[in-house]
């Protein structure tokens, strides 16, 4: 799992501002991605990358530094060019989740690299040449540019998806202790009395409303100390508590 | 599939850096949304968000400032925190993804919310409270700090990718009328407030009861009929009808 997200990559090429690599740094970390190759950037070391990755100093520390994107794609065996413009190449052009899918798969054994051009012109012609595949986040028609880390950041958490199957924990340690089939119906007869009883319910024809209100709690999924709860609800709300 | 991108409100609590709210904007419109509530930015209008935004000034100019998270929630039938530290408030926790599939499967019909706190403190737990389900970006567990508005991008890439592929499978069911949050928070107050006066809570800490309380009934997700059936079974129980 984390052996394929460190077989991935991430090279930027020919970024203009520094404070966007660090952006990039940042967003990288946050999914457990390190390998930062920079392909002749404008402007690197520079305090304001190191600022702007706040806890992901390292992963600039790190960062390999290119002449060329040939030498940042040395030994990678799938190199995917990320684009917002629809190109001629006809390389084929996949979702960022499909692109995802296929990078985390292939880099389970070996490197594997994701390509983003300039803030300015994107990736040459030449550049994405050199790529398998082309990936593109899909996005409002009219409106398609994403900055430079923006992008990345959604990649690396395509990534990250793909490559941890994780759910989230329940937030309480211990399980729920769901309330069992007759602890329901006990409280559906002590309500439709009580309903009965206060006038809310005609005693000729309750099982309509009962059937709605059956409805509501499945949703619920009760647990054993809530319907204690709903029960003394009901049982004061009828009888209010000496003071 | 557009309509229902534009029944979700991103809501900003408490933003310190009017960059960020620029940022933000930048990447709700990429993905095509466009309604942006502010619960007390700090600084807004600014000049800084505008920069930030780039051709996304129009989302800012639109943009409705508010007091409070539930004037900004006004209208709201689910609410979604997103959040990346774990809290003892079990209200259901979901994924990024699994939250955008059901706000874009309500937003069909019916406002939504994605609520963020302030790039410091996150969602205070009052704001929690207010929202019925709780989202996380999963993240690297050491690095689990996304910048905000790397979170919008990653949540509102989330919602698009859902509203699209809505255009494939069309839905069959007609959708429920969930409740506002007004009615919702309405129902809780006259709860509390009978439960007060028979003497069920105690007035001195009614809070704890009435937490477990929202927890019960945020998974239930309420339709607005269902609020009218539970304040008149607790009007009728408390005050018994005449025969």
């Amino acid at each position: 799992m984390s052996d394929s997200l460190n077989n991935i990559r991430v090279v930027l090429c020919d970024t203009r501002h520094p404070g966007n690599i660090g952006s990039a740094a940042r967003a990288m970390k946050t999914m457990g991605l390190s390998q930062l190759y920079l392909v002749s950037p404008h402007q690197f070391p520079d305090k304001q990358a190191d600022w702007m990755a706040t806890n992901a100093v390292d992963v600039l520390e790190n960062a390999i530094v290119c002449a060329d994107l040939d030498t940042a794609l040395s030994g990678v065996v799938l190199a995917v060019a990320c684009t917002a413009r629809s190109r001629e190449i006809a390389v084929p052009a996949v979702t960022a989740r499909e692109a995802a899918a296929r990078l985390v798969e292939v880099a389970q054994s070996q490197p594997v690299a994701l390509v983003f051009g300039s803030e300015v012109r994107g990736l040459t012609t030449d550049q994405v040449k050199r790529c398998q595949m082309v990936a593109t986040i899909l996005t409002d028609a009219s409106h398609s540019s994403l900055n430079l880390a923006a992008a990345v950041q959604v990649f690396a958490y395509e990534l990250r998806q793909h490559a941890v199957q994780e759910t989230i924990k329940p937030t309480v340690d211990k399980p729920r202790v769901l309330a069992t089939h007759e602890e329901i119906e006990l409280f559906y007869a002590h309500l439709e009395r009580e309903l009965m009883a206060c006038g809310f319910l005609n005693p000729v024809e309750p099982k309509r409303f009962m059937q709605r209100v059956r409805r509501m709690f499945a949703r619920m999924q009760l647990e054993h100390d809530e319907v204690k709860i709903l029960r003394g609800v009901v049982r004061t709300l009828r009888t209010p508590k000496k003071r």
